[in-house]
């Protein structure tokens, strides 16, 4: 189970880099880091798929697919509680310590309620556009910073696809 | 006022990682863009934001968010002029030396036409896509290259989205 | 028609660099991919600009512009096939050796095709959103990886854009 120091150091070189490219920051306490990309490691040996090392996998990669690390909850609880559900991922407000880590309330949905159908919003989709670069994605909050330009959330303007926009196969 | 060199050496780096990384090029005049960073630095620390360098800031951030850079108007002015208003910002074609540096006429809007309702484009939102890789961006040209696979503006297409897809809050 | 090789050497490093930020990777064989990255500059100092290795340029650009490297076939190339037609790209299942590299069959329509028109597809565009990050692009089938996050393909969910979303000049 123990992951060689050598693979473990060179994940976590790639994940940092890979992060701060994209506009997203590991937690800079190291150890704390260093703990949980073992567990990622761990599960990638054991299920075949990096999962998440504080939520319990199945084993079963389609029913995991929203907890793969980075997971499906990481961007909206960066937004909204400052770190992700492990604190791998923090924000840059609280890497700047401008805020304070907190704990993250589980979102993730419980295999019932992803039994329940859920239908696309009636409303449409959410589309961000950053006034800097015109860079679009679809989520439900503007990113903390833009990936491509790195002008910052308040850069954000939001636009709403109409809803025969649908889901393609 | 001054910045400390070791701060402003930094600042200088990361900004052109950066621009790297997403398409775009500082000024490789290395004295004038430190000037100007310098001043954004100053910026930072006088307002908490870090505003144009060649603009007046008013000191209410909200007034100014067009004007922290990279500011709204740095990819028209890289499109027409081949340089943002500062010529911190300079185009691929400049860079390469194919392209004079020219002065560049200030496009923000004076507060009293900002005042003036803007309505959206009855012609809907203007998109880019790139052939090559199919990222897409919204803005009025497509950029000098995709900021994802780095091919080259003449490789983009343009779509137009309805106009039924308002902004939305 | 011999290319320096210092600037060989350059190109290279640039190329991989974009490629790893990008999501693409290059084939691990350096020598072979330093054949082909000699080929696209040499047709760069031919016609003027970086076309295909593998591929006969005519020598107008706006004849050749889809397969300027990269070309407007490599992703759907290693989507299908687990390299572009040069085998200058791998996808990530090559690079790691869970799927060999084949030949791959030659997609770009031939002038006669290219001659007809081929008309908007009716069904609209086809979207691909990230899960995790949101990243939006336009393209037959998801990335490889994520530009942006880095997850992988099976986070992407596809939409469709109306048709009325209309190409624009």
């Amino acid at each position: 189970m123990s992951i060689d120091p050598k693979r473990l150091r060179k994940a976590y070189e790639q994940l940092k880099a890979d992060a701060e490219a994209g506009g997203y920051h590991l937690n800079p306490d190291e150890s704390w880091t260093l703990g949980l990309i073992e567990g990622i490691l761990t599960n990638e040996d054991r299920y075949g798929y990096g999962s998440c090392p504080c939520r319990l996998a199945t084993g079963e990669k389609m029913e995991d697919l929203d907890i793969i690390c980075p997971c499906d909850y990481r961007d909206p609880d960066l937004n909204d509680w400052g770190a992700c559900y492990c604190a791998l991922y923090v924000s840059s407000e609280v890497l700047a310590g401008k805020r304070p880590l907190q704990s993250v309330v589980e979102r993730r949905p419980t295999t019932r309620e992803k039994a329940a159908d859920r239908p696309l919003p009636a409303s449409g989709i959410r589309l961000w556009r950053c006034k800097v670069c015109g860079y679009l994605c679809a989520r439900e909050h503007a990113p903390d910073v833009c990936p491509i330009c790195k002008a910052k959330q308040d850069r954000f303007e939001a636009f709403v696809l109409p809803p025969d926009a649908l889901p393609g196969p």
